[in-house]
C-alpha cells in the first residue's frame, strides 16, 4: 500500500456518533457475556449491534452554554431472555452498560440532563436460538471476514493522532472534545491530514481562544505525524470553520451529536479502528454481536490477528498480508468454508520461504478460535 | 362529616405510581416557573400534567433481587419553548426536574438501572399561548375548584399515617418502602385502617423477618391512630398477601412501579392530598399545570386555603365549611364566575354571626390569588 | 339535585383527548377480553387502562390546512402475555382494537400520517395474577363504586347535546369536529350551557363561514335544551374565539389533540359520562380495567345499574337513588365490604314502603355481578 | 475481476431488514424533496438517513400464524423545520412516505397490526444548514465515493435472481416472501449461490408443500443462473433449515424482521445494489442522504453513473472501470478533490486511444453533477 500512488484513510474517534454507537453495542455485548458465563457457564445467545442515536439539540456559548434538548439512544438487539424459569434482568444490565461507558468515554455529558436512554432489546429468533444450542459452535451465518496487516504510514498517522487526541492532549487543553476525525488522504508523498475536533465551550472564553487552541493542535498534529514517516505532511483542524461568519465547532458537550448528528452501529471503523476505502472491507458490523458464533465478528477479528501475526513470524520477508475467511451457516466456526491469506514479499523472497510458516499461523488460529471470544469479552481487543 | 354514619377516606403515599406521576408533573412545572422567573421574570405558558408511569419487572428475593427491566416513565405536556429566537432547554430542565424528584423521593431506585425516562413535551397550542400573553391573567379554561376543611378524624388519621411511615417510621425500618397506601373506612364509631406497603427486599431475610415487619408496622400504625380518636381502631397490613402461598409484598425498590404498576397524572389524591369519595371533589389534576393561569390547578388550592382559613377565623363556631369556585374562560381569574361558601356552624351560632368574617376571608383571597403561584413555586403548598 | 339551588355539569365529547384515552382503554380491553375468552373460554388478566395521548401540532386554514407533527399515542397496561408455552399477540390485538376505535370514531383523521401509536403494554405482576387465577373471583383492590338515578335536567342537557352533535347534527354540518365539550351551570332557575367544538377547516371557507357555522350550532342547541326543561336557558358556543384577533376554534382534524392538547384515560367522564362536581364521584378510572375482577370498574357500573334500576321499580316514589359498594382485597366481588343506597323519596312517601324492592334490586345485582363483565364485553355499556 | 481466481458477492433484497431500512430512508429524502420544491423552489437541507427497525415477534404456522408483537421502526434523521415563520410538515410527510414504501414493498404485511412506526427526525445542525444556504452548491463532508462498471457475471447473477424472486417469481408462488438474500461465491470456474427466502406460512400448508416451495425456487434459480454463464453453477435455498427438527424459514409476513431480525440504514447493499467485499466500496449509507450537497451520497452514484458511460463509450476496449471521488468539506461539490478512473483495457488497446474518451465522460458529469440530484428525486436511480 504505502508503495501505491493514493491512499485515503480515516478514524472516527470515541466521541464520534457512530463510535459512541460501536462502543455502546460492544459494551452491552461484554456485560451480557459476562452475565451469562457467570450464572450458566457459557456465552448465551445476544446480538446488541444496532444501538440508534438520535442527535439533541444544544445553544453551545463561549464560557459554557447548555443543552436544549437531550439526545436520544435507543438500544436495539436481541438476548436469552429467560433460562428455564428464571428471567434475566438483561435490559438493566445493558442500559446500565451503556451508562457506564458513556461515563467512562465522555467526560463533559451529563447523564441525568444531556442524554435518555431507552432500550428495545427482546428476546431472538427461535431458529437462531435452536442453532446456538450445539455444545460445537456453529456460524450464525455465511458470512465474511477481512483482515490485513501491517499499518501503511497514512494508516498510522491517521489512527495514533486521533489516540494522541483522545489520550495525552486532551488531559493538556481541557477544550478539547472526544469527538474527533482524522482524515488522511496521501498522494504520492505528500499527506493531508485533516482533522476536526469538536471544543468544549465552557473551557473556551472567547473567538481569539477558539483560534489558539485550533492552531496549537495543528501545531501538534503537526509535530507528531511528522515525526511517523519522511512524507510531507500538511495539517488542517476544523476546515468548516469561518471565523469571519462565526461559524466555530463549539459545542456544551464536546461532541457533535448533542445537537442534531445521528449515529449507528456499524457506519464508522471497521475491527482495526480505520476505514480504508483503497482497501477490501466488511461491511459487516463488529460491536455487539455475539462473540460466540457470530462470524460476521469472529471473522473479522481472526483475520487482523492472523495478518498481525503474519507479518511478525515473516520477519521482513513478508511486507503485507491480507487475510479472507468466509464462513457457512450451520457448519462450525473453525471450519470455514474459505481461508485465503494474500502475501506481498519484500523483494527477492520467494513464497516457498514463508507458506509454512504462514500456514501454521492461520491453523493455528482457526483451531483456537476460541481465543477471539475471550479477547473480545475481557475487553482485550478492540471493534472499532 | 364527623357526625355522618359512614366514611371512606384513601391516600396514596408518596411512592405509589400515581403520586409518582403527580410528583414528577408537579417538580417539572416549578422547574420550568424558576428559569421562566429567572430568565424573563414572569411564569411562560406551560403545563406539564401528563406524565405516564409504566411499570417496570422484577424478580425481588429475600435478601435482594433485581430489577428486571427498567419502569419507563414519558414525560408530556406543553410549555413556552422559545422565547424570540432564544430557545428554551425545557427538556434538559424537565428530566432534570423529574430525576431530582425521584433520587429524593426513592432511596432504593438505581437512576441508571432501573428507570427510564423519556421526555415529548412539546411546543403548546397557539390559541391558549395568545390567552396567555396579555398583562392581566384570564382564566385558560372554564373550570371548577372545590375545597373543605377542617380534616375529619378519619381524613386527619388516613393522612398522618401515611406521613409518619413515610417519615419517622421508615428511618426506623430500613425495609420499608415509600409505595404506601392507606384507606380507612368509618362505619359509626368503628374505623377499619387498611395499610399497603412495599417492603425492600435487600432489608428482609426471610418469610418470619416480613411477618415480623408487618406485625411492627401494624402495631405502630394501631398506637399512633388510636392516639387520635376515641373511636375504635382496627388496623390491618398488606392484606393482599398469603403466607401460606408465599405471596408477599415484597419488592426490590420499595416501588409497585417495578413490577407492573403503571401510573399516571390526577389519578391518585386530590389537592389536599387525600381521596374522599363521600364529599364533591375536583376530576382536575393539579399537579403539573402552570401555577399563573390553570384555574383547574388554582381554584382547588385556593378553596383548600379559603377553607381553612375560615375555620381559623370561625374560632369553633364554624364547624366546617365547603368553598367551591368556578372560572369562566378568557375571564380574569380573580373574578370568577361563581364562589360558594358552605358552612356547618357550631349549635347554637347564628349564620349572622360569621358571613362578614367568612366573606371577607374569601375576597381577600381572591383579590390576592397571586399568592397561591408564589407558594405553589416556592415549593410552599402540596399539590397531591 | 334538581331542587338544589347550584349545579355544575360537564360531558367531554367523544372526540376529547381524555374520552379517547378512554376509548381506546375500554376498546383495547375488551379485544383481549373476547381473545381470552375464544382461546381460553375465560377473561385472562389484564388491564389497559393507562393509554397516553401526546398531543401533535397542526396548522389548520380555510379549506384545508395540514397536520405538522403526529398525535402520538402510548398504550400502556398489563395483560396475560403467555399460557403455557403459547404466546398471546397480545399488543397486536390491542394496537389493532385502538385503530379501529380512532377509525370509527375521528372521520378526519388520516391514520397513516397523522397518528403514530406505540405499545408498552407488559406482563403485569405476578401477585395481582395470582388472585386472579381462582374460580371465585376475587376483588383485585379495595375501592369504591358510585352512581346515581335518575339523571338532573341539566344532566341530561349536558348529555343529550353532546350526542346530538356527534350524532345527528355532524351528519348535517360536516364542519363540526368530534372534539365537543359541553358544561352546563345552573343557578336556580338559569342554565347556562357553554359548548366548546372543534370546526374542521377543510368544510369551512371563511371566516364569515366559520362564525355562520357557530351560530347555527348554537341555534340548535338553544331549541333543543329548551326542549328538555322548562328552566331559562342560556347557550354559548366557542367562548374562547376573538373575531377581532382571528382567534377561531379551527383544526384540521376536529380534535384539538392534533394540536398540543395532551390526553390520559381516568381524567374525564366518570362512567356515567358526565363529571358532577356537585356530586360524590369514584376517582377510580372504569375505561381500560379488566371486566371481572377489577372492582374499581365493576363496582362503578354495577352501582349506576342499581341506582338506575331501583328508580324504575320505585315507580315516582323514589326521586333519586345514590349507590355506594365499597370492595375488600381478595374477597369475592359478590360480598362487597359495603353495599349502600340512598334515596330521595317523593313527598309523602315512607322509607318503609319501598324498602323491600330497593333490597331485592340490590341483591339480584349483587347476586349477578358478572352480568356486568358480559354487558362490557359487549360493548353494551359505556364506560364514559 | 472476473479473471481473478475468488469472487464474493451478495445482495439482500428488498424485504430484508436493513434494505427495508434503506428503502425507508431514501423514501423519506424523496419525499421531502419534493415537498420543498413544489412549496419552495430547492431541496433545503435534511438527511434522513438512520431509520432503525426493532424485530418484532411472531408464531408463524402452516396455514397461517400471526404477528405477536408489531416491528418497530424508528425514523430518525434532520430536516429544515420551518421556512420563515412556515412550519413544514416534515414529521407527517416522512411517516406516510414511510407506510407507503411498506405498503408497495411489502405485500403480507398489515400495516394496522404488524408495524409501529415512530419519528423522532428533528431540526439539523445550524452549521450544516450554514453551509447549505449558499448560492452554489458546498460539499458537506470531506467523503468519498466509489463506482466501477461491469458487473462480473457474479455480479449479475446476485443482483438479477433477487430481482426474479422478488419480480416475476413471487407473482407466480406466492409463498415467496419479500426478505431474500442471495450470495454467490465463485471459486475459480465454480459458482455457488445461496438463496435465503422466507416464506409466507398462510400459502404454506404443510412441511411437504414447504420443501416443495423450496424445491421449485431451487430448481428457478439453477436455470436462471445457468443462463447466465458458461461456468458450473451450485444453488442452495434455505440452508439454515433442518426438516428433521422441524427448523424451517416460515414467516407470516415473508419478512425475517417479524420475529426479531433488526435492521439499519447503510448496513446492507451498496448503491450498486450489492455487497461486494473482493472490491473497494464505501461505507458511507448513500440512502436517505439529502441528494444536493451530501457527497456521501452524490459521489458513489456518480462514480457508477461515470463508470457504466465509460464502459459505453469504450465499445469493448475497456473491461473494467473503476472510479473514486473525493470531495473536500465546504467546496463546490463539481471541483471534488480528486476524482480518478482506473481501467482495465482489452488485450492490445492501448491507454491512449480511450483515454480522451474518459476524460470527457468524467468532466461531462462532473459539469453536471445536478443531474444525479434530479435522478435521485425522480426515484430513477436506486440507492441500495
Amino acid at each position: 500500500m504505502d508503495e501505491q500512488k493514493t491512499e485515503l484513510v480515516e478514524r472516527k474517534g470515541v466521541g464520534h456518533p457512530d463510535s459512541i454507537a460501536d462502543g455502546i453495542a460492544e459494551s452491552m455485548s461484554r456485560a451480557l457475556s459476562k452475565l451469562y458465563m457467570k450464572d450458566y457457564g457459557q456465552i448465551l445467545h445476544h446480538n446488541t449491534d444496532e444501538t440508534q442515536i438520535v442527535g439533541g439539540q444544544s445553544a453551545p456559548a463561549f464560557g459554557g452554554g447548555s443543552v436544549l434538548e437531550p439526545i436520544y439512544m435507543l438500544l436495539v438487539g436481541r438476548a436469552v431472555t429467560k433460562v428455564g424459569n428464571v428471567r434475566i434482568p438483561f435490559r438493566s444490565v445493558t442500559k446500565k452498560a451503556a451508562i457506564d461507558f458513556l461515563k467512562k468515554t465522555c467526560r463533559n455529558l451529563d447523564m441525568d440532563e444531556d442524554v435518555t436512554i431507552d432500550c428495545r432489546i427482546g428476546q431472538g429468533s427461535v431458529d437462531l436460538r435452536g442453532l446456538y444450542d450445539t455444545r460445537k459452535h456453529l456460524s450464525n451465518d455465511t458470512s465474511f471476514g477481512v483482515g490485513y496487516a501491517p499499518f501503511s504510514e497514512t494508516d498510522t498517522i491517521v489512527y495514533e493522532t486521533e489516540k494522541m487526541i483522545n489520550g495525552k492532549w486532551n488531559k493538556e487543553i481541557l477544550a478539547l472534545g472526544e469527538d474527533v476525525k482524522v482524515m488522511a488522504a496521501r498522494k504520492k508523498d505528500k499527506i493531508n491530514v485533516t482533522v476536526a475536533t469538536a471544543m468544549v465551550d465552557k473551557h473556551i472564553s472567547d473567538k481569539d481562544n477558539y483560534i489558539n487552541v485550533v492552531q496549537e493542535l495543528q501545531s501538534k498534529v503537526l509535530d507528531f505525524a511528522s515525526g511517523l514517516t519522511e512524507r510531507d505532511v500538511k495539517v488542517d483542524v476544523n476546515t468548516a470553520d469561518n471565523y469571519r461568519k462565526n461559524i466555530l465547532y463549539l459545542t456544551v458537550t464536546g461532541l457533535s451529536m448533542e445537537n442534531g448528528d445521528d449515529g449507528s452501529v456499524g457506519r464508522g471503523n471497521r475491527a482495526n479502528g480505520l476505514i480504508t476505502p483503497y482497501r477490501p472491507m466488511s461491511m459487516e458490523a463488529s460491536s455487539g454481536k455475539n462473540p460466540v458464533t457470530h462470524v460476521g465478528k469472529i471473522y473479522n477479528l481472526l483475520s487482523l490477528q492472523i495478518a498481525n501475526e503474519v507479518i511478525k513470524v515473516g520477519k521482513g520477508d513478508i511486507k503485507e498480508a491480507h487475510v479472507r475467511i468466509l464462513s457457512q451457516i450451520g457448519h462450525p466456526i473453525d471450519r470455514p468454508q474459505l481461508a485465503s491469506v494474500q502475501l506481498v514479499l519484500a523483494k527477492g523472497v520467494r513464497k516457498s520461504a514463508v507458506v509454512k510458516d504462514v500456514k501454521s499461523v492461520t491453523d493455528a488460529w482457526l483451531a483456537d478460535v476460541e481465543k477471539i471470544t475471550k479477547l473480545v469479552v475481557d475487553g482485550k481487543i478492540d471493534t472499532f
